[in-house]
């Protein structure tokens, strides 16, 4: 039977009954069932295939969930899972309701951290210890999982500055496989590279933060990991076990992929690697591609990204211009600061991050770029919903948090044809910050504005009382609006559907179209408490023009995994149900008052 | 005469002209004035009288502004003011339209960065010295002043990551002098202690990170820094220059300050070095104390503060707990996610931190403390408008902010009995995290409530027509708002005052009441774009009421420096202008509508 060990394992502690020849076999099992598994779902493919005979060692050495194993980032908690009850869940990997792609403590008292972004385990392992201590409990060790990408991210030497030196007993496994998405950066990554190879080995630089430092270890040698965590667990101070590994091991697909050994993957064909499906051109390939063009027309444009630069699509401008890209680590406060000083010295950044990772840097905007006016364009990958990786990857906050940034002006392309026309925009502004969105997956059909009016493009508009309803969308919501406009048009509701291409500030122009309205509908798949719905009505109340703006977008909820469609829908952003709430919107104010009471002034 | 030679030096470059003997005479001339200076106006008089012969020192070899000297918070960037050309205006240091606490670009060339956030010059440093490789200006030196204090944020952590490999020449002025306000804490305070005596200095951080290494230097002795900062310049790769200073260096009072050795003053006398005024009790100092109770009541309440013991008023609670408060330095990001993990643990961490600074941890606040609902209790100091420091020291962008995070409650105290109340009701909460905001100053008289209904505060009624108009105010703003309704039952127009206590998310209870005035103003001394008003005003509309709200606060714009009650004056802030204001609304709304339009939808 070829999952003869790995059935047996139903629970962590069952790991003590395995010889070692038995856990090489069960390390095998767990591969196979990764690589059938996850090529089935879609998934976080290489790093779990990294942290297999790791994951195993841990478990036998601690005692979870009494001792506490804190996974950073989180995407290589597969294995755990796995070892923890949960292989039989992996059919609905990061589907609606399945097996979430992260550690979720609903789904198990082994899992305590569920926020995906990177740099966080060993704060989380600070204030545990802490906690341990003041409730007397130190026979709980805590146990933080850390990969070498995330030493790159500030938050991690804020701990280790604060680990180091105080007084507690913390494990840190660095599980060093030399990437985040790409290889790691800096002068982190070369001392790491010095410490494997042994070079140097008496001037690390844990020792010399007060953790005491045990490795090299190969990461794939059950026994070695296990011993190496056996030293650190009788240690009585922190200590850091470096266990050397390899992304995607023991799969030639994976190790073949030479972009990030399957970082994160769809569907695919276990044998073979390959994808059945054929890629439409994506919201990232249609940026990535526009920005090799905007770089040969602006000398002056520089590309930042904070360790993923084939994510955000900026490889092939890397390619053409190797000299004018920055890839800063999982650094994103430093991104945006370097890009200040940047446009400081005269030239033009352009800093491309996931949406949900400019939360991370919101001081550095503020401060750093708005403070001083300078000419930085950000532009947000992953905006909005983003669907499988769940709450912490949903890019929702953006609008919002942009919104409070004196100077910053916001564009969200609705197609691929504006996105290259407000990414010219962008970076011919020179007068204060820009930012662009765009959510993942393909930008889909062009949808050509009827004109363009003082920087409004008409996007539809009914033959009929075409002032009943007003559909403001924000970017790709575009094509839902003008769908629930011909909805309403069909039940006789007259309306328009107008894309302000750049949403926020809000353009006086946008107020008096809005006037001119009975009812005001916006449309966005951003948080719907602080976006361009809740400005644009403030601003018409500021004009003193009493007109009805309502918001649909998403509420202020952490929303969990699922198909971005799906979340949409959840959340009344389809056409269908835009309609449907237009057309109760109007019967309510049809019912409390004359339909045209609180239209235009006039 | 005592200034003979200061008032020679009115560009950098006269430096030169001066012998040894001279500087050291210039020296004591520079902190003689600064004393004199600071102690008539207030300021940062510490910080400055540490840096005097570093800052000459660094202008004698370094050819500003071609070569770029970029502060770090800028706060110690005085005798850089005095020494290019600026002493004649330090009678108007940090009041309106005088002389900034920091840099200031339009005051000089020889300025670059206006942030005062801790932690970014290496940032900085790095754009700047990419953009100088890119435009052919290598000629040109970088050259970044930062504090030890500094060195413990994840910023400059990152920043080093990348310019320590990263093929530039920044040279890295490190001001150590073992502050932060207190001293300075964790891993690497204790690495440059060993560092300053001597030990192990083959063994430094910063030659693992790929920089050279130039020290210890005394940083009082002017040869020295020059010779270090000579050889510094001869390098062709990234230097750290190791200078160590001695906080308030030359001033008896500041040196007998063993809190922070006069980190910032209030006007005092030069002389004894005491403040004339009698101190009101402050907000600070009455959450202080009352965090000292709450610490009885609650064994689980522990704190935690980056680097601001003092400054936040944790200093009382250290006393009495002294294992319970937690200093993890200038690590914002850290001491929110250590604080979930303190919760995840079975702890109720009370995180004090300057409004202002909440900037640098919005991710980890949403993503470590509120995706998980941990029970962590943010007491926001200096929220609002702060004054003398300037725009990225106002705590006006906390409210807009947090909207933002799902489950957060925030509340904001009108006085300190309401203090102590809602800061009992915040640890009490045990279901996700809650914010406490009050500013900088004097807590003022007390304001009973008339009576407490479904939680909101009524403070003020007109006898008569009490459905005219309601204020809603956040937290102090209730002195205001109480003086406008007066001013307006005055003038016959009937008012009702309102604070809600609990001022996110929006209370039903306060729609309801919204609901029954003709017109509702919302008065906050944060940005209206994005915080209580807006809020109100959105769930309003959400619940089908179209209640007429306007929001009265602080402009998005960056505000200068200036008096609190002048900078609120400004934007309509007090009594008498939100009862204009409040007349205004009414006026238009009397000529353009019925009164009672849209009022109560009964």
């Amino acid at each position: 039977m070829a999952s003869s060990l790995l059935s047996r394992i139903t629970d962590p502690h069952r790991l003590g009954e395995l010889h070692h020849d038995q856990l090489t076999a069960l390390a095998a099992e767990i591969r196979e069932f990764l690589v059938h598994s996850v090529c089935r779902t879609g998934g976080h493919l290489g790093p779990n295939l990294g942290v297999v005979e790791l994951t195993i060692a841990l478990h036998r050495v601690f005692d979870s969930p009494s001792d506490r194993i804190v996974f950073d980032i989180g995407h290589q908690s597969y294995v755990h899972k796995i070892l923890t009850g949960r292989q039989d869940s992996f059919g609905t990997l990061r589907a609606a309701d399945g097996l979430s792609g992260y550690p979720q403590r609903r789904e198990s008292p082994h899992d305590h951290v569920e926020n995906s972004h990177a740099s966080t385990a060993l704060s989380y392992a600070d204030g545990l210890e802490k906690a341990q201590r003041l409730r007397d409990e130190q026979h709980r060790r805590v146990v933080a999982v850390i990969g070498d990408g995330a030493l790159t991210g500030g938050m991690a030497w804020e701990a280790m500055n604060n680990l180091g030196r105080g007084g507690g007993r913390t494990v840190v496994v660095l599980n060093d496989n030399d990437r985040s998405y790409s290889p790691t950066v800096g002068g982190i990554a070369e001392h790491l590279a010095a410490l494997r190879d042994n070079r140097d080995p008496d001037r690390d630089l844990f020792t010399t933060m007060g953790f005491d430092y045990v490795g090299p270890v190969d990461g794939h040698d059950i026994g070695a990991v296990e011993r190496a965590c056996e030293r650190a667990a009788l240690l009585d101070r922190p200590v850091v076990v470096h266990c050397v590994t390899t992304k995607g091991r023991g799969y030639v697909p994976a190790r073949n992929d030479e972009t990030d050994h399957m970082h994160s993957i769809g569907v695919i064909d276990p044998e073979t690697g390959l994808s059945g499906k054929s890629s439409a051109p994506s919201w990232t390939g249609s940026y990535g591609q526009e920005l090799v063009e905007v770089g040969a027309e602006h000398p002056e444009v520089v590309a930042v990204t904070a360790a993923m630069l084939h994510p955000v699509g900026l490889h092939r401008f890397a390619q053409r211009y190797p000299d004018r890209v920055f890839d800063v680590g999982i650094a994103e406060q430093h991104a945006v600061t370097s890009a200040a000083g940047l446009a400081m010295g005269g030239a033009h950044p352009v800093v491309s991050l996931y949406a949900s990772f400019l939360n991370r840097a919101v001081d550095q905007v503020m401060m750093d770029v708005a403070l001083h006016r300078l000419a930085v364009t950000f532009v947000l990958d992953r905006a909005g919903i983003t669907g499988p990786d769940g709450p912490s990857h949903h890019g929702m906050w953006d609008l919002a948090l942009l919104n409070a940034v004196p100077g910053m002006r916001v564009a969200a392309p609705r197609d691929a044809t504006e996105l290259a026309a407000l990414l010219r925009e962008a970076v011919s502004t020179e007068d204060g910050p820009t930012a662009l969105r765009f959510p993942k997956g393909g930008a889909g059909a062009e949808i050509p504005a009827l004109r363009r009016m003082d920087g409004l493009d008409i996007l539809f508009r009914s033959r009929s009382r075409p002032l009943d309803v007003l559909l403001v969308s924000t970017g790709p919501l575009a094509a839902p609006a003008i769908r629930a406009a011909e909805l309403l048009s069909d039940h006789g509701v007259g309306a328009t559907v107008v894309d302000p291409r750049w949403v926020l500030p809000i353009a006086p122009s946008l107020v008096h179209l809005a006037s001119r309205h009975s009812l005001v509908l916006t449309v966005e798949d951003g948080v719907r408490t602080g976006g361009l719905g809740t400005a644009l009505a403030q601003a018409c109340t500021d004009a003193r023009i009493p007109a009805p703006v309502h918001n649909l977008g998403v509420p202020r909820e952490f929303l969990d995994h699922g198909a971005r469609s799906a979340i949409l829908a959840e959340h009344g952003l389809t056409g269908e149900a835009v309609a449907e709430t237009a057309l109760a919107l109007q019967g309510s104010s049809d019912t409390n008052r004359s339909p045209r009471l609180a239209g235009s002034p006039r």
